[in-house]
């Protein structure tokens, strides 16, 4: 950052949620996070420039794509200007003094608790119980007036609510991590340079179109890490494509997208961006 | 049927669900239908013997796939005997002797009220409320145990029920289908000819395995109706890939599958059925 404002990051959940973690990894601590409700307030939040970047989780290791937050990248004039992933390590977080033989009823996000089941399994004392946010549950336990002596949620959590990390790293697989990206009103020069697009494209629809569409991108020995469909509103069985280019978007990738463009129904830019983890678009 | 013993065919939801409505339409009314609360509880039937049928939704024309019932299917020995689609025409249903005019609180599912919006903006003073399921909130409101009117569902649940239809057709979007699967536990030979095959595949993590392997099917005229992706558990940003290809399994088309089940990772094919509603694999 340039100027002494700090950069204004929109993030889905409550303060100390994985997307407020992962904005922190990205972007770095000075950050100014506002949590919102919904995935629908996240992405306004930049439409409207209550913020200057807005942090949407796109896809889990294990439980695949979130396939709205697709819907809403199409359905709104925003631009990805970077991308980052988290590993996702729940974390047992129970109050000050609190220890381990002391618990018996903990809550969490129904997702997190199901990321969990070997803990409880392994605990038949200990019961679950659902919260509507993982940070969230930290921050009520906090408050003292649930029932319950520990949640789930991120270590980050524990940090600013003042919990004690009683275990971490008890979800059942550790290969979880969140792939997010972070939202722009406008397109924006990174420091490193860009090496992914993400695109979204209508074909029409006949045979082989998809095969003709991949084959402008193998013909130039251009690699694709992400394909993703989704409905097209009013064509019942006909789809938009979502597809994450590798490469330089000046270069032989950007050639391709371009004759893509120019043989399908309807194809635009998300954004270029350089690959995975990084600082960059601020 | 050549016994007299109706078939057994699981759903999810309650009768006078969408889902019975669909099996009725693909397997005709002599069907036993068995309610199921969960989409696990659905392929369980199944596989465990209690119907001889599961009708599985995969895919809505605007809300796209049903992303967690394609991990079902990989992840028990079924098959799929057939499909059919379902047009929804979300009903307004009262009690015997009300009318829309005495309307004020109405209950559904909350996608139901989601499909419905412009029902309630045109009317200001009616107020949607949240229930569990379609069917179950008509059941309810004629049980009169809540403070509802009317409810919102299909057709067939006010006829169940003795409910009256209000008003037919309010959902906003009219292309609004939703595609089933009939699963059984051995594959069946349909009365009408299989023109379509489902299989699973993962392919090699290397630059235009997925072009290379559409290719197959295109240098064949093969056509290719639906590509899904879901993550690969352990394998962050792998996936496998399920594919709905047309034509002769006996002939071109199952040729096609069988090359690229050799150049491959793994492949399985989930079942071959004649297209579209059919009332086959009885």
């Amino acid at each position: 950052m340039t100027s002494g404002k700090p950069l204004r990051v929109a993030i889905q959940g409550e303060r100390g949620a994985f997307s407020h973690q992962a904005a922190i990894g990205a972007l770095g601590p000075e950050i100014e996070v506002l949590p919102r409700a919904t995935f629908d307030e996240l992405f306004d939040s930049v439409v409207d420039g209550l913020a200057e970047r807005a942090l949407v989780p796109i896809e889990n290791s294990l439980h695949g794509s979130i396939h709205e937050n697709y819907d809403r990248l199409k359905n709104r004039p925003l631009h990805i200007v970077g991308e980052t992933q988290l590993r996702i390590r729940q974390c047992l977080i129970g109050r000050p003094g609190s220890s381990l033989g002391m618990i018996r009823r903990v809550a969490s996000h129904p997702v997190a608790l199901a990321q969990c089941r070997r803990f409880f399994a392994e605990r038949p004392q200990v019961e679950a119980v659902s919260a509507y946010d993982t940070a969230g549950a930290v921050q009520d336990l906090m408050k003292g007036g649930l029932a319950t002596q520990a949640a789930i949620a991120s270590r980050l959590a524990a940090e600013l609510y003042g919990g004690v990390v009683l275990l971490e790293g008890i979800e059942d697989d550790a290969e979880n991590y969140t792939r997010f990206l972070l939202l722009a009103r406008e397109a924006v020069k990174s420091e490193e340079p860009a090496s992914k697009t993400s695109i979204v494209f209508v074909l029409d629809n006949r045979p082989g179109a998809l095969y003709q569409a991949l084959g402008v991108f193998a013909a130039r020995k251009v690699d694709l890490c992400k394909l993703e469909s989704r409905p097209l509103r009013g064509h019942p069985w006909e789809y938009s494509f979502y597809l994450d280019v590798l490469g330089d978007p000046c270069a032989t990738a950007g050639e391709a997208i371009e004759e893509l463009g120019r043989s399908c129904r309807e194809l635009r830019i998300l954004g270029s961006y350089p690959e995975g983890l990084s600082r960059n678009g601020v």
